[in-house]
Parts: structure tokens; C-alpha cells; sequence
């Protein structure tokens, strides 16, 4: 077969692909409503119930440095991206699974800090570890998270759901896990260097970190929205569409708009972009929208909501209304702080085989 | 906190470390019937359903060589060691979530052949692959498969409920996939030294590997025994206990005993040893009789029966009887083919922790 590299096609070419291959075992199963192209596949349990399942792995040097992660605060967002996907359907976790692949120079304490903070995490999002896998690993720590959850059909919210009119909104604050990791990654390359170059690294040199914690806990340590699943559920509100902010907004709002077949406009002003985000990008000259847009990591909530639910959402301060949801054809802009327009269907998100 | 290696306390003294440390995940969910501790954990879904779930990780270079496994294959035996799981509760597949970590070594070519065996194995199985995880790994590749499967509550069954008196069956035959394991190993050697010495490693050097065929298709491509649970079910056959046979039966048989609270005696004359994995330990000067009770990976079934439902499976010439359960106070013994009584309480299965 002719060699194709995967960074040809990038990782949303790679799923299509995926997903035509998988096609034939989807055949018998007509309980099954999504498989591949949401935060969670779907299948209906009763007439009343869905269960929604979702699956993320988490590997050493791609999706964290265990240099500035600690083994409790890893535990515990292995959950929290888990949940996310589970939020981001309208529904609350049920139990999780936990493959580890674990390298011989881990110590059992080791093991234990990770399940502590799985275990503290899980025990917040009212979830249950159920059972898992464990064995060795001839490189990094490799964990695989993999999580169902519950929600009454008549709750259950894909991304498909969009319709030109609706209001999109977003929850939380953006940008912030992006900025963590710029100072994180600055402070352990100025760590690398003072080895590299035998001179001591000590206290009097080490940046003091108290000043980003903010940005650093959103990185490190970030927290699945359940409470706005929870706030939707008491208020009836359904969402039309929903995904959970992984990617960035940019590449997370255009799914909602590919799997619904509409545009969307947004407004630069709008944005919540995480204040503690913003002063780190002054400092290191760089773009917070940019990370706000296509920074990833922040597991907020980004959703649709038909215009005469608007005011079901105005008391929650941290629930911002970023724009609003047109037809296909006008495309997904951007309009910038000085009214100029800008096209989002070319500003890319986080793909794990472009770099 | 002190240093303390996994390999001192073992993957199970692991296992039940890691158990204590979620066990507080657990106070929330009467569903749960069963978590850490079975081939599956074990959920109610309503009161005559039962759903069961699993998950293994399989990583580059400790549970498979890409130099001798297809991807085809391999993407068949991801599947299978998931189903084997699952049938080992006595239930059927329902949905799998494939969780991927991928080299950037690999082409699209190669991802479409991995799915393409995990797909049609599904199929096989009735199983549906309803979602995932695609990113880039930095080290080998990664395949972390989670599926959930389905039972009537009246036929679940765990590894607790043998009693003494039950007879011990196994599925099939044993030390298939160790003896092809070994052919593979010693092919490859043959070929890396031919390499280092800089010769060549023509057709006329490569083994005729066909009369190796059986053993070698039980290591690269095992099938779960779907077949078994559907007789079961037509059967009305509740075996009291099952496990499936996936670290050899001397620790799967421990592993039915230690939940069960009981003892056991087995037969080596019994013991289903596959008849090619003989020719291959003669061939070797290595014992068949250690592969068929500590090699693994066989994914066979072993599972007790009261005595009374002997006659059921008497016309299922593949299974065997290979002995009966007794009071825990005898232990765990192998009566062998000279009438000398071995315990197997000390004999080690597949530790991934202990090398």
C-alpha cells in the first residue's frame, strides 16, 4: 500500500476514515443513536434513560511532563477531561475504568498519588472507579480513562442540534489553561538550561509561581463543568447543541456548526478571556485570543441555546453569550474589536498529528 | 514518603492497593455489584439486566512486537482479550470505546489495517465499536480498548460463587499461545543475529512457520468463546463461578478459589494440553505441562459446575473436566500424571510487575 503519513490527512481526516471502518459493527445495534462524531457515543438503555461513554488516554511527554505535573493533580484531570465529554452531552458520570501502563521506575507510592487524586476527583464528580487494567510500560506512564454516564432522553444534547438564530455561549473563562502551560514550559526550559549549563538551580532562582496560580490550576488541575449540567437540569434548560472546550472554541465551535450544517459569527469582545491569561500574554508578548481561540485544555462548556431561553441564563455571571448561530453559507467569523471581520474556518485548532 | 518498587508487592498486591484507594468512589452507587476484583465490574441496569464492563491496555513491545504481529491481527486481538472479559461474566458484548496512542512512525495505511481487524472482529462478536481516542505517541504504540456487555441478572456470574464439590472445566486446550510465542521469539532471534552479523536472511533461511500454524494463530489472532457463553444461554447453564484464562489456569484457578473462599484439585491427566504446543515444547526441550498452567493468554474459559449439571456439557467434546473444587483448608493442588500431589498455591501465573 502506498505510504501516507497521518499528518497528511491530521487527526479529523483520521477519524473520518475511522469512522467509515467501524461502519459494518454498527449494523445490529438499534439501540446504538451516535457512534463516532460527538464528545460521547449514545445508546438508549430504556425508553426513558441514554448512556453516554467516552474514552480518553493520556501519555507521558504528549499530554503531560511529569517534571511540573504532579502524579496527584494528573490523577485527577484524567478524570476531569473524562467528565467533560460527559457534561458536554447533558449528563452526570456513572463509573470509570483506568488502564494503566505504568514504567518500572515508578514506585508504588507513585501509583498511589495518581489514584488518590483519580480517586478524590471521582469522588467530587459523583462518579464510581469501577475497575481498570494495569500493567507495564517499556516508556512513559500511559493512562487511559474510559467513563459512562446518564441522562433522560429528553435531556441528551449532541452537537448536532444547532439552528441559525441561537445564541452561543460559553462558560467560564478561556485562554487560562494555554497560559499555564507558557509558564510552566518557560520555567522548565530556564531549569533545563541552568543544568545544561552546571550552574545551581536553587530557591533564589526559581520564578515564584504564587503570582500565575490561577493560570497553573486551570492547566494543571482543570475542573469538568458539572455544576452547569447540574444548573441546566434544575432550570430544564436544554441546550440545542453542546461540546466541551478541548480544542479551543475556534475548532471546537466549528464541529457544532459541521455536525448542525450552520455558520456562526461570534464577537472578539465577548470572549471571556481568563484575566490571569491576559497579563501572561503581555509578558510574554504573545496573543490571548489566540489562546483563547485555539489555546485547548480549558474543559469549559460551549453551547447553543434558542433566543427565547436567554433569560434563563442571564443570572449565572459566569455563562457569557458569545454570538449567535446563521446559515451554513455565511461561514464562522470572528469579528474583531475593531468591527473587521475574520474567518474562522481556517484558524486551527489543536490536531495531534499536525505540528 | 520511602521507596517502594512495584515488583516487591507484585501486579495483585498492587491491585489491592490501588482497590483501598477507591473504594470511597464507591458509597454513592447501590447499582454497583461488583467492582475491582472480577474479569468485569459489574453494574444493574434495571432489575433483570445486568451490565458488565472491562478494559485492557496492550502496549507496544510488553504485550505485543510489531515485528511478528500483523496489524491485522493485532487489531483482532485487542478486540478478543476485551470479549474474553466479557464472556468470563457469562454476558455478551454490547459497545467498545478503542482508546489509540500512535507513533508518528505510522501511516495511515497501517491505522486503517489495526481497524480493520478490530472491525471485523467486532463484527464477529456482535459488537458494535461505538467511539475513541486518536493521539500521537512519542514512544510505541498504544491500543487501549474499554467495552461494556450485557447479562440477564439471573445468569451474571462472578468468580465468588464455586463451592466445594463443583467440578472444574475448561474450555479448549492449553499452552496454544505460549508454544507459538516461543516459535515467534526464536524465529526473531534467528533473524536479528542474521542481521548483526551481517548476513543474509534469505526465504531459504526463514523457518517453514506452517507446521507451526495452530500455536501461532492462538498467539497472534485468539478468539474469545463467545460460542461457549451462547451455549451456556441455550443450555440454561449457570456455571457457579468463571474466570477467563488469560495468566494460565494455576492463577486463574488461585483467582477463583481466593473469591470463592475455597480449595481446589486438579488432574494434570486432564489438563486439554493442544497438541501442537507439545510437539513444540518436545521440540525445545521445555515443559508443555508449565506452559498449559502458568503461559496465558489462552482466553479460554474456566469455570466450576455443580455437580449435578455434569450431564449438560458431557456432549461438548471441548470441554474438558479437569477436576473439583474442595474446603479451603486443603489448598490449591495438581495431582500429576504419577499420582504426586503439587501445590499450586506457589505456582506463579503472568505477573506484570514480577520479571
Amino acid at each position: 500500500m502506498p505510504y501516507k503519513a497521518i499528518s497528511d490527512i491530521g487527526e479529523f481526516g483520521l477519524i473520518e476514515r475511522i469512522s467509515k471502518l467501524v461502519q459494518p459493527t454498527l449494523a445490529g445495534k438499534p439501540a446504538l443513536v451516535k457512534g463516532i462524531g460527538d464528545d460521547c457515543a449514545v445508546y438508549r438503555l430504556s425508553e426513558t434513560t441514554m448512556q453516554v461513554a467516552t474514552t480518553d488516554l493520556l501519555a507521558e511527554q504528549v499530554h503531560f511532563d511529569l517534571l511540573f505535573s504532579p502524579l496527584r493533580h494528573l490523577g485527577s484531570k484524567c478524570i476531569s477531561v473524562n467528565v467533560s465529554d460527559i457534561c458536554a452531552m447533558n449528563a452526570l458520570p456513572s463509573y470509570a475504568m483506568v488502564s494503566l501502563a505504568v514504567p518500572s521506575s515508578f514506585s508504588v507510592g507513585m501509583i498511589e498519588e495518581l489514584y488518590t487524586g483519580m480517586s478524590q476527583a471521582a469522588s467530587e464528580y459523583g462518579l464510581a472507579i469501577a475497575g481498570g487494567d494495569t500493567s507495564h510500560s517499556r516508556s512513559g506512564l500511559v493512562v487511559t480513562v474510559s467513563m459512562t454516564g446518564e441522562v433522560s432522553a429528553e435531556r441528551i444534547t449532541m452537537r448536532s442540534g444547532a439552528q441559525p438564530g441561537d445564541l452561543i455561549c460559553v462558560t467560564g473563562t478561556l485562554g487560562g489553561a494555554a497560559a499555564g502551560l507558557k509558564v510552566l514550559m518557560r520555567e522548565k526550559h530556564i531549569m533545563l538550561e541552568h543544568i545544561s549549563d552546571n550552574e545551581p538551580y536553587s530557591n533564589s532562582i526559581i520564578a515564584d509561581l504564587e503570582e500565575y496560580r490561577n493560570a497553573i490550576r486551570h492547566q494543571l488541575l482543570p475542573a469538568a463543568r458539572i455544576d452547569i449540567v447540574k444548573f441546566f437540569h434544575e432550570r430544564n434548560i436544554v441546550p440545542s447543541a453542546m461540546i466541551d472546550v478541548s480544542d479551543g472554541i475556534g475548532s471546537d465551535l466549528r464541529h457544532i456548526c459541521a455536525s448542525s450544517g450552520t455558520g456562526a459569527i461570534i464577537l472578539e469582545s465577548r470572549i471571556p478571556v481568563n484575566p490571569q491569561a491576559r497579563e501572561i500574554a503581555d509578558e510574554l508578548q504573545e496573543d490571548v485570543i489566540t489562546w483563547s481561540l485555539a489555546g485547548g485544555e480549558d474543559y469549559e462548556l460551549l453551547f447553543t441555546l434558542p433566543p427565547e431561553s436567554a433569560c434563563s441564563i442571564e443570572d449565572r455571571r459566569d455563562i457569557a453569550v458569545i454570538g449567535e448561530i446563521t446559515e451554513k453559507e455565511t461561514g464562522i467569523l470572528l469579528t474583531d474589536i475593531y468591527g473587521m471581520t475574520i474567518n474562522l474556518s481556517d484558524l486551527a485548532g489543536y490536531d495531534h498529528f499536525r505540528r
